[in-house]
């Protein structure tokens, strides 16, 4: 009875104007006509959500996260009225749906909480009696009736877990064409790869290619969901987000990224004793924030150099906690540099091939671009490097590992969602 | 344990920004700081409903009124967060609630339903914890799970009707002072009444003194909700609408109104035959159109004039449909006149007194107006004039009724709710 259903969600520039939602509508209008059923699925409209937290603001600094969840939930609410009334226009009755009359019922944990069930059967009566649900995306109901919102990108997580829930397809809509090799503002001859495994997606994500939430991205991967990452605003085909077993070409490096919202923080001289580390990390902790690569030197008459990474926003408040411990610790100082950027080449070829690690290090020596701190994943190598090489690192690392030939190619017959990864 | 409660309902121009819920709270903490407990209602921001209709309508020029109640839903829900933020600022934890979760419960009837129920469990546990329950007027749930509204002016009918749950006072909190004896633009010398019952009230709201919703005040007599209705920006005590027995002070004329949105239309020499006034109105009726005074001249040769008011809005069609049955009746001519108005007197002690009809008359005649059409209730009497006499006959007839000690002034020691209107 479910056969052929995909659900379709659309982000806030996709429905950022009544004229956009007129598109939206003209789009979930063709898919109906090409015989498919359609669940959507509406983020606010672009800038929605942004003036909604401006009004809070206006009010107190930190206003109560259970009120800040009902005003933002408004968002969506009046989005997906909207798209309803466009898509009813075109002849195909349209239910708009919030959260909790679905309903997508999370934890407790207001303004980033958790989808834990999700309940189709109005949905599926929806369906069967022709209409078209509208789902608010981001926000769900507690078990006490109270609304919580997923937190910033949730959208795609409802759309996700509604495909996991109804056994659909999931295309997300959005203001680019898919996901690229590399940024194309950085790397023109970067291209639109027509599939990527959830892992390389998950690596992606987080090192800044801002295409979908992580969380709907590990959500997905958790549950098979199939992605179709497209555009609003063409009718090309975008990139499937798709269990490791469906990816069609194998290659060393899928794709590279880089991040230059990261700074360095590195103390120099510090007594190289036990539980130094400990002392130095653990204020971070305290204060929520997130150390990313760490390095330690090799240790000389007993002192040594520690350099780590933490977001560029919270440098400041690190720099300030770490001065403290130095103090205290006994090293001699504390340097800050924000000029730095993380450039990553990830792949899931990786994990079967040699020598990647090596050959990258030798296109940035090769460059004159000096390696600060490494870190890896079993599919991904990440380099901080002087944040003025950034772009010039990502373009020879695109060149050599995508343009030349390097890929190796395996033909994988995936046989669809039957197959999901472990 | 509820003792000390009051419904306080806020509309919308009184949250119209964030400086007026501002100040909204601080009205609220201070009835706090009074020893009172508060349940808070509130409109939508002023003018945001009227932008969401904007919106629909740029998309159809009728939209579904099933996803217009969703659309419009997020107006009140927008308003009582940031109230709820305010009023937990000012040290007094508030929680805000929309209708589906407290829940008010109505019929099916989108945009014009009709509370059945509300659950009072949830607001009574939130007052016994010690938190400011913030309501979200307009808006219900049927018992299907879906979002309905109440149409315009709706948050007075959900104060009332919460009060009357609660077994509260109610006030309401608008941008007048409270009721007054005549429109002061008019009549400067007006003066607000202290009370008026829920009778009195009715005629007048029904008349054009537009200070509470008509169902809201149906809703407060057929309940014995006692209402306050009183400024947001100003400090001093409103106008209490309360039922007849606690009315202090009996008057025959309460008050004086003027409506100047009616249109009048004369069937000139209309053969007189049974049957033909059913004729006449009977096409009004199928268009909707509802027609108020009705006059009909002595027959003259067999043949009578008729003349009706209509809102002014529906004129135009009334005139075109009522010249259409005039040529199947044989009447000579149809004459359509927008330059009326009707002044009304409305006032319990009607009811008892003598002769105030004839005196109506007596003064309009004294001074050169004519009456054109009279119509009556048990305590009201309406008289349609020249629209240019219109605003002297308020004059003339409050300086009579009101102002030369008119008033039959019987004490009259109500006891407070225990003794409700039959």
């Amino acid at each position: 009875m479910l056969g052929n259903l995909v659900v379709q969600k659309f982000g806030g520039t996709s429905v950022g104007s009544l004229d956009r939602i007129e598109k939206v509508a003209k789009r979930v209008a063709s898919t109906l006509r090409a015989g498919k059923k359609v669940v959507v699925v509406s983020s606010a409209m672009a800038g929605e959500t942004d003036s909604l937290i401006d009004l809070a603001k206006g009010i107190m600094e930190f206003p109560p996260e259970r009120e800040m969840d009902m005003l933002l939930a408004t968002g969506e609410q009046k989005a997906i009225s909207l798209l309803a009334m466009a898509i009813t226009k075109r002849g195909y009755p349209a239910i708009s749906l919030c959260g909790w009359q679905v309903p997508i019922v999370t934890d407790r944990v207001h303004t980033k909480a958790r989808i834990e069930r999700i309940g189709i059967q109005r949905i599926r009566n929806l369906l069967e009696e022709g209409y078209v649900p509208v789902v608010a995306g981001f926000q769900g109901i507690t078990d006490e009736w109270e609304i919580t919102t997923l937190g910033r990108g949730g959208s795609d997580t409802t759309a996700v877990a509604l495909a996991s829930a109804l056994a659909a397809d999931c295309e997300i809509y959005t203001d680019v064409t898919g996901v690229f090799t590399a940024d194309p503002r950085i790397v023109p001859s970067a291209r639109k790869l027509e599939m990527i495994s959830y892992e390389e997606m998950l690596e992606l994500s987080s090192l800044g290619a801002k295409v979908m939430q992580i969380r709907s991205v590990e959500f997905a991967a958790k549950h098979g969901v199939r992605i179709h990452v497209r555009s609003s605003f063409e009718e090309e085909e975008g990139t499937w987000i798709v269990p490791e077993e469906e990816v069609m070409e194998k290659v060393v490096v899928r794709g590279i990224t880089l991040d230059t919202k990261e700074s360095r923080i590195t103390v120099v001289r510090v007594p190289d004793r036990p539980g130094i580390a400990a002392k130095l990390f653990k204020p971070l902790g305290e204060a929520h924030i997130v150390v990313d690569m760490i390095v330690q030197n090799v240790s000389h008459d007993g002192y040594t150099d520690m350099s780590f990474t933490v977001s560029r926003n919270d440098a400041p408040k690190a720099e300030e906690i770490v001065r403290k411990t130095a103090k205290v610790i006994g090293a001699k100082e504390v340097i800050r540099d924000d000029r730095v950027a993380k450039v990553s080449i990830v792949g899931l070829g990786m994990r079967s091939s040699y020598g990647t690690a090596a050959k990258m290090f030798e296109i940035l020596s090769k460059n004159g671009i000096n390696i600060m701190a490494i870190s890896t994943s079993e599919i991904r190598i990440s380099c901080l490097i002087d944040e003025k090489y950034g772009e010039l690192a990502v373009r020879e690392l695109h060149e050599a590992f995508i343009e030349e030939g390097e890929e190796i190619k395996v033909e994988n017959h995936g046989e669809g969602k039957g197959k999901e990864g472990s």
